[in-house]
C-alpha cells in the first residue's frame, strides 16, 4: 500500500476547490496521512481574541491538497474513506463573526441590523475523557461534550471550469459541514476533472446539526484517509456517504428545502440503484424511513442530508462493496 | 383523576384549530382516553384506492376535541402528556397525492408539470412484533419496519382570532408532523384564547423525517393523554416538547430554513430561562449540541425542530418539573 | 343601481377574512361608497407616536364590510371595480415596527438582533398638486411624491372553513399590497363561501413595490366600488386584476419564489383561457412580456404581481367584457 | 479616444468569470466596438432543433473578452457604459429546457417530475419596425413585439480567487439578465482583480421581467461600450446601474427575498452616500419609490432588482457625474 504523508506549511494552503496545481499525484489504493489546519488558519486562539481583529477572511478553511488520483476521468466516482481523525491539539475555537452565521443578518440575508457582538470560546480537550469543555461567560455553566472528530470540508474540484471558494458547499462537496464526515465513512463524489483534485479541511472536533453560529469547536486535526477510484458506476451527481449503519445522500443549494429535496432525490435515485425500486416506491420507502438532520445553515450554500439505516434495509452492496473492502483494509493498518 | 373517554362520530370531525364549539369542558389534571381517525378519514382502504377519487380534501386530518380546558386563559401554558398511542387498526396507508408533497409541483411551488401518478400503500400492522409492513410494487421488496406511533397534528386555537385548517402548523402547533410527538413526551403550547381549545389527530403509526410524499403510515390512534395548566410561566412562542432525553422546539414557517431558525431562536430563549446564558453563550452552546431533524416539508407552513439532549446539559426544571410531575402520574395508571 | 354608502364605526371595524357576520347584504351591481380606516387604526399621528406605544398589533388592519353578496356561490367569480379612491385625510403615516418589515428581523425570518429602532413619518398631503410630503430626520431632503392611491387589503371569506387575520394575503387576496389596487382596476377573486362575504381595507395613499419597511403612506380612504358577480367561468383561484393597459396575477407565498411562480402559472392559465395557447406557447410568450413588479415582501405571506400589457396581446375579452362594462357603468356616476 | 473592435472566433469563447487570460489590455476611456454570440453558441436555429439533441450545456453563453483594464485594482469601481446594443443577427431564438426554467423541476428545486416537454421559438426580427415576431404553434397567434436588446451577461472576475460559470450571477455581475442592462446606462462593477477582467455576452433582442422559461429573445448582438474606471469610490458590493433616468442596484442570491434585500440594501447605501440619509430615513424613502421589477428566477442565483427614479429624487451625482460625463461622450461618437 502507497502511503503518503502530508503537512503543508502556511504558504502551501490551498483556498479552493479547483484552480491550483496538485500538492501530489497519488494512486488508486494511497494512505494519506495528512495534517489540516483548523477553519480561522490558527489565528483564533484566546477567548479575547477577536474574529474582526485577527482573521483575514480570504484566508479561512485551508485546505490541505489537492491530490490528483491518477486514472480518475470525469464521470468516475472518487471513493474517500475515513480511517481515523484525531484532534492535533489540545483545544479548539469558536467565535461569533460579524454577518455571518445562521441567526445573523449576512450579505445575503441582508437586513438594516447592527452586527451581533463578537465573542470567542476556547473548548479544552481532555483527550482521556474524550470530551470538549464548553464555558460560558455569561453564567456559572462548564459542560463537558464528547469529543466527535469531523471534517467539514472535503470536495474535488467543480464541473463546468469553475474554481470555488473551501466555504462553498455544492455538488463537488465542499464546505458541508455535516456531522456524518466522520471515521469510519466512505465518501463517494464524482469526478468532474482529470486527476480528481481532491482536498480536505476544517476539522471539526464536535459540531451541532446546522452549525447554528456559523463555527463549530474548530481545530487542527490528523486525519488518515484511504483513497479508492470507482470506474463504470453512474455518477452519483450529489456527494454520498456509506457508514456501516446508514447511506447518506448531501444536497446543497438555498433555499433550505431546495438542498433537503436534491438530497432526497438522490436518495431515491440510490434506493432505486440498490435495490431496483422505481422513483414513486422508493420516494414512499423514503418517507417513511428518512432521517433528515441538517448538516448547516449558514454557509454559501446550505446543506441538508437525508439518510436511510441500513437496517431497515435489505443487504446491498453500493459500489460493488466498496465500504467493506475499505474498512477492511482500514482494520489491516 | 377525572377521566373522559370520547370516541368521535364522523359528524363530530372537527377541520380546523379555532372556530369550533368545543367537544368536551375539562379541568386540568384530566385524563383523556381518546380516539381519532387517520388522515384520510378512513377513506383510503386499498392499494388500488386512488386518492383524487375517494379523497375530499375539505375532510382530511380530522381532530378529536376540541377541548375547553378550564381556566386557561391567554398567555397560559398548556401542557400535554402523551401518555400512550396505540394503533387502533391493524394496517395503515399512505399515499402520493396530486400536486402534493415535498418532491411535486404543488398550489405554492407552481410548476408546469403534470401531477406525480397516484398510488396507494398499505401497510400491514403486526402488533407482537410491533411492525409495519412496506410492500413495493415495483420489485421483490418486503421490509418489516418498527411502529413508532405518534401524532401529526396537535394543536391548540390560533391567536388573532384566525381559525386555521387542521392541515397547518404554526405558533399554535397543529400540523407539525413531527416523529418527537410521541408516547412519553408533554406538549407545552401557549394558550391563546380562553379554554386553550386543543384537539388532536392525524395519528402515524411511523413517518419518515421530512414526511417526503405527505403522508406518513396513517392509521386510526387510541390516544390517551394527560392535561395540564401552566400559569405564569412565559409564554413558549412556538411549540415546546420535553421528553425524558431531550428539549425540543419546533418551529413552523416558509422557506425551510426561517422554519428552523425559529425553532432555534426558541430553544436559544429556552435555554436562557433553564439556565440563564444569554443570547450568544445559548447561540454558541446550541451551535455545538443542536440535533436538527426535519418534521415536514409538505405542509402549508414547513415544520423543523431543534432538539437538545439533557445528557449534555446541567439538570433542569423546565416548568417547575412538569414533565417529571406528568410522567410520574402516567406510570400509575 | 343600488348604493350602499358605510362608514364603520370604531367598534364595527373586522380584523378578519371570514368568520365575521356581514355588515350588509348587496345584490351584484351595487354601487359602494366606503370609508376605511388607516392600517394603524388611526392611532399613529404624530413623528413622535411609537408604534411600540400605541399601537394594539391584534387591531391594524381594520376591514371595511363584510359585504354578503346575494347569489354568490363557491365557484363564483366576484368582480370588484374601483371607482375611486380618494384620501380622508390631510395626511398619511409611516413607521417602522418592532421586528417587523423586510429588512428586519422578524418572527419568522427569526434572528438574535435588537429590532432596529422605531421611528415614525408623517406625510402632508397636497391635495392640489396631488402629493404627499416626505421629510427625512437625518438629512435636509423634502421630497414631494406624487400621491397614488391604492387599496392595501381586498379579499373574500378563504376556503377550507379558514378564518385569516386581515395581514395576510393568500388565494382568498387579502393583505396583498400591491400597487396594482388603483382606481379604474377590475379584481377578479374566487368565491369560497356564500354570499363571497367581501371587505377592504389598509388604503395607501402611496407605495413603493415591495413595501420594504412595512408600512406604505397609509391613510384613512373614501372608497367607490362596484360589485359584480360571473356565473359559470373557470374559478381564477389567485387574485386577477384587469385594467385597462394590462392583465395581472398576484400570488402570495413564501418563499418569495413560490408567490412568483404562483402568479406566472396563474397568467399562463389566464393566457391560456383569452387566447387558446397551451401551456408551452403561454410560457413562452409570458418569458418575453412579463411585467414582474413585487407587491409586498414583508407580510404573513409575500405577494408578487405577473402583468401582461394588453397593447402586445391580441383583443382579449376577459369574463366576456366585464372590465369595459364596469368602466363604463363607472364612467356614468 | 482608443477604439478596439473584437469580434472573438468559436476558439475564443470565453465561458467563465475569472480563470482566463485577458484577450485585450485596455486603457480606461477605451471604447469598444464587439460582438457576442447568442446564449445558444449559434447552434439553435430552427423550431425543430431540440436544446437536448444540439447543445452542449459547458458551452452557453459565450463571453466576450475578458479585458484587461490598466490601473485597475481590487475596492476600485469600473464602470461601463453600454452605447449601442444592436441585433447581430435577422432572428433570435428561445427554448424551454429540460430541468431548466423557473416552471420546471430542475437540479437544484428538485422533484421526481419528468423534464417538460422542448420546444424551440424561432423570432424574425423586423429591423425597420424594430420588432420581433412570436409565433404560437397551438394557436393562432403571432404577436410582434418591440425589439429591447439588452445584455444578459456583464461581470467582472470574482472575489475570493473564484471562477464562475457564464451562467451565474452574483457580486461579481455576471448572468443577471436582466432587462436594466440596455443602451444609454452605465453598469458599476466593484473590482475584485487587477485589471477587473471583464466581459460581456448573452444578448437578449427582448426579455419579460424573471425571464420565466430561462431563454430570452436569445440573439448574436453588436455592443459598443465605453470602460472608465473609477478611484476613490466607495466599492458598490452589489452591481448598480444608471439611466438617464433611474438609480439601480442588482442583488443575485437564493431564495428570491435575499436576492431582493441585497438589492435594497444596496440602494439604502447608495441613498445615503448621494443624500446624506441615515438608514432608516432611506429605508423609509425606498419602502414609498422602489421600483422592484424581478431580473431572473431561473439561474443558479436568482437576481431581482430595485430602482428609484431620479425624477422624485434632488440632482444627485453619483460618481461624480460619470454617468453623464459618458452619456456625453457617447452623443460624440
Amino acid at each position: 500500500m502507497d502511503v503518503v504523508e502530508y503537512r503543508p506549511e502556511r504558504d502551501q494552503y490551498v483556498w479552493t476547490f479547483g484552480g491550483v496545481a496538485p500538492s501530489h499525484r497519488i494512486t488508486p489504493g494511497t494512505l494519506l496521512r495528512l495534517w489540516t489546519e483548523d477553519a480561522f488558519s490558527g489565528r483564533l486562539t484566546r477567548v479575547t481574541d477577536r474574529p474582526g481583529d485577527v482573521l483575514d477572511m480570504t484566508e479561512v478553511n485551508p485546505q490541505t491538497g489537492p491530490f490528483y488520483v491518477e486514472g480518475a476521468e470525469p464521470g468516475d466516482t472518487l471513493a474517500l474513506h475515513i480511517v481515523d481523525l484525531t484532534p492535533a491539539r489540545d483545544w479548539g475555537a469558536s467565535s461569533t463573526i460579524p454577518f455571518f452565521g445562521a441567526l445573523s443578518t449576512t450579505d445575503r440575508t441582508a437586513l438594516l441590523h447592527d452586527p451581533l457582538p463578537e465573542r470567542t470560546w476556547i473548548y479544552q480537550l481532555d483527550r482521556a475523557a474524550g470530551t470538549v469543555l464548553f464555558e460560558a461567560t455569561s453564567a456559572d455553566v462548564r459542560l463537558e461534550l464528547p469529543c466527535n472528530p469531523m471534517l467539514g470540508t472535503v470536495g474535488v474540484a467543480p464541473a463546468g471550469r469553475e474554481v470555488r471558494s473551501s466555504l462553498v458547499p455544492d455538488m463537488f462537496g465542499g464546505n458541508m459541514d455535516t456531522p456524518e464526515m466522520k471515521p469510519g465513512v466512505t465518501c463517494y463524489l464524482q469526478v468532474n476533472v482529470e486527476g480528481a483534485l481532491f482536498s480536505v479541511g476544517d476539522g471539526h472536533y464536535r459540531q451541532g446539526e446546522g452549525e447554528s453560529c456559523g463555527t463549530a469547536v474548530e481545530g487542527a486535526m490528523d486525519v488518515t484517509l484511504l483513497v479508492e477510484l470507482i470506474k463504470g458506476a453512474p455518477a452519483p451527481l450529489w456527494p454520498r456517504i456509506e457508514s456501516d449503519t446508514h447511506y447518506v445522500v448531501v444536497g446543497s443549494s438555498r433555499p433550505l428545502e431546495d438542498a433537503w429535496r436534491a438530497s432526497q432525490v438522490g436518495m431515491i435515485g440510490w434506493l432505486g440503484e440498490l435495490y431496483g425500486l422505481d422513483r414513486l416506491d422508493a420516494y414512499q420507502l423514503l418517507t417513511q424511513i428518512s432521517e433528515s438532520p441538517l448538516a448547516n445553515v449558514v454557509d454559501t450554500n446550505y446543506s441538508a442530508v437525508t439518510k436511510v439505516p441500513k437496517a431497515l434495509l435489505p443487504a446491498g452492496r453500493a459500489y460493488n462493496g466498496m465500504h467493506t473492502h475499505l474498512r477492511e483494509q482500514a482494520a489491516t493498518l
